[in-house]
């Protein structure tokens, strides 16, 4: 990683430096929080919560508002922490590859075309007809189909696949191991046995979406699967055909979003979420982690559970269920007072401990 | 796309032509609904449900029953519009790959066979003793390990990884990024530690059988793991060593079957279901959305949530669940009415309102 | 796979050999359960409870406690099969790759190190400053990013990404597909849209971890995500940034944990689990298959249920769950009889219906 004198830090990002002397004026080589900070590295209080770690904190120089510049040994002056800090982050991230220009150890077809300053590393695919724009950096391993068209600024980390077809907008990044365009999951039963719909649409990302490892985008039965400028999508996260997702929209980690859903903009999904196909998910929702969507969400709605409830029912049921074995007793005793029989529930069911065992997938081998 | 005139789609599929004059014979460059098909493209009304949507699609030929054809400007006549669509859309099939022969950039083993007709893009690695059948594509960065065994007209699409042992039937499909063989989950606690077991044996698919993108079928501890014929497996989907899934079975995306599970012909899981391990689920069954396994499922049998329960039951406490805080305070007022002291239940738990926050991964650096 | 008289196998073993006939000492050629072994397979008897299987097994030989030794054909006698059993395993495991030095087609850079005795496959990329320790595998297709320290003995299998900076202990093996490094999910929404906060830091693994297929190990926005010694880690398994996992985990298949929470050591988490961020897991505590962990969990508990619940609680809802909708009309019932006015629960709401066959994505083209 780079290092900084902190007065270069802080005419690099506009900060009024104080200092007790000039020998303060030390080589900074990382960023981290105040309770890891070491003594040459650079931290931040954003939130006034942890203003206390500032007494403790054994970093090198902080970054904070005017009211805390006496607080720590060497301060860089802002009145807003938290930008200035993502800025600094910047100066000391770690460079991911460092190759350039199109290496002969790629198969790159004499049909495609590459724009200005694109990088190509060894063992990548580049089929016919495909269009890289200017600057896009393709790392090993990557596989770009017939007829793609990559935008300007586009970055591919190791093992990326993009199945023909796939337009992406500027300024793309595909986290390793992400696969754009494989066929949608397109399985009729029929009386004949199930029978595959080919798929022939495609997938198109717009400007600066992001995707993360090993997520999954299949491309459209018909048409196009789509997802908006500015969206972001995380790890192993599963995208069916035909879903259309709106702009600036944040889905997390191992969602799985059913086929022909339309999402909205702004829209976010907590981990492990599902959403059932042929759906339609309002602007400025939020979708709790694990639920799982069966119906239409409004726009602005809040909803959790599987399947889901308004967020505050949702918040409700969960404080009531532990007490749901106590509701059998009470309403048991109640229909004795009133005469009634009684009504036998079955004890726990132990078989369910099995559950635990088995799922473990601690080996059994007899 | 490729494109072609009506008169030879319709003389491909066998379909009869009922034009207004020989100019309407116009050429068709792809397939699209109804809704959102343009004037060169061809579309299809097979569930009378949308018929009135023939009145305004600008879908410049449609295949219809006899009774529509003269609601659309260009009819393709046949008693049964969905087959004969299924049929078009593999006219307009966009190709998967352009390469043909044996890249001198693959690295095939001497001790290797290739039947006749196969393809291997560059960078893919063939081991020692493996034997593909007729007609296999193996598109770039893919693996085949030592003795795997490929039936006739195999694809795998990039990156696909097949570990030592694998063998497939005729026609598998299996999309980018999945791996096949790797080390089943094989470890146990024991007084000094976690100890590995070795994964000795392999995984084998049935004919036609179709696997996604990122999914990961790991080797038995012992013998086989089995995929029967005709099967689908969606993206990103986990089957444990020592699973066996019968034939025609359709598992969804992100779906997870634990270690030694038998699962029968004809199943279907919906997406995100968990199944445990060391269980028999019979055929015909159907195990809903986000549902956990813990016990054996009979045949035919139709289950939902986690634990599961039959169908009618998990369909009734789903309307039920949004109306348990009525519940609880229904139960309070019978018990005052009947002179009990009054139970308190605590407020919402409003801790859980972090679950959302947190789980969302918006990042929260201090 | 090797094949070795039984005589061999005692020997190697420290088993003592029980034969009928010299002509007993027959060639076994693999190991299978009693159920499945054949003639020239090894078999073993560790659980009393299917002793009964001695009497029809078809295995050539059993591995068995000194009483059981007169009830099969062949017997190989000691007082623990199991682990005798496997380490038999050892001796038949199938040899994954078989190549050895370092491969003119893989593109390793002249400023990385390997350590004796490394393998390197085609088509794999080592970047400046990558350190490999002694007898590391690196298999097809891997990606080793800049500044990357790997320890003795390590394997990655093929298409494993290591992402600029990932650090490795001592003998960790990486199944195929994994991705260690990528960028953590760091977005913040703000009032001009999404803004990216750059991920600087990085992956490290400690001594004997193993990764599962596809799994997404994310780096860290500042320092360490951190993986301890000895802990495994399933197929489709995403962590995310700044998580710290101690020792001898076991994170099953297609679990979830989000950013920045600590996990103790011996944690067992079950399939489909999913964690909240920046929360704290007790050592020694088991967290149910499908949970969602919202809160803290404290040393050696055992949780089940999303959001969570003590696992006895968890047990005795599942019991009680089939029995909702009759508490309902018990209550009802009651109220009745005080005289109330009847509550209208809704009835089922077949609209869910729906969830199952949309969720099915079994396509429903128009």
């Amino acid at each position: 990683m780079p290092s900084y004198k902190l007065s270069e830090i802080a005419a690099r990002l506009g900060l009024q430096l104080e200092l007790k002397s000039p020998e303060d004026d030390i080589v900074i080589t990382g960023i981290n929080t105040l309770e890891e900070a070491g003594p040459s590295e650079l931290s931040f209080l954003a939130n006034p919560k942890y203003a206390s770690q500032l007494a403790s904190t054994k970093a090198g120089a902080v970054i904070v508002k005017p009211d805390h510049k006496d607080e720590v040994a060497r301060a860089l002056v802002t009145d807003n922490p938290y930008p200035m800090f993502a800025q600094a982050l910047t100066l000391f991230a770690r460079p991911q590859g460092s190759f350039s220009g199109v290496s002969h150890m790629a198969c790159v077809s004499p049909d495609a075309q590459l724009g200005e300053g694109c990088s190509v590393y060894p063992f990548c695919y580049v089929a016919p007809r495909a269009v890289l724009g200017k600057g896009c950096t393709i790392f090993p391993g990557c596989y770009i189909g017939e007829d793609c068209v990559l935008g300007d600024g586009c970055v591919l980390y190791p093992n990326v696949v993009l199945m023909a077809g796939t337009v992406l907008g500027n300024g793309c990044v595909i986290q390793p191991g992400a696969v754009l365009g494989a066929e949608g999951f397109g399985f009729a039963r029929t009386g004949e046995g199930i029978k595959k719909v080919p798929q022939i649409g495609h997938v198109e990302l717009g400007n600066k979406v992001e995707i993360g490892a090993n997520a999954a985008i299949d491309r459209a039965a018909l048409s196009t699967t789509l997802v908006g400028d500015g969206t972001c999508i995380d790890n192993l996260v599963q995208v069916g055909h035909n879903v259309r997702i709106g702009k600036d929209c944040l889905i997390v980690s191992q969602v799985g979003i059913s086929g022909s859903t339309h999402v909205g903009d702004n829209v976010t999904m907590a981990g492990q979420a599902g959403v059932s196909g042929h759906l339609h998910i309002g602007s400025n929702s939020t979708i709790g982690p694990q639920a799982g969507v069966a119906k239409d969400i409004a726009e602005g709605q809040v909803v959790g559970g599987s399947p889901t409830v308004d967020y505050n029912t949702y918040l409700r049921n969960a404080t009531l269920m532990p007490k749901l074995p106590e509701l059998f007793k009470r309403v048991a005793r109640l229909e004795k007072e009133m005469g009634h029989k009684p009504i036998t529930v079955s004890k726990t069911d132990r078989s369910l401990v099995a559950l635990w065992n088995r799922w473990l997938s601690v080996m059994h081998l007899r």
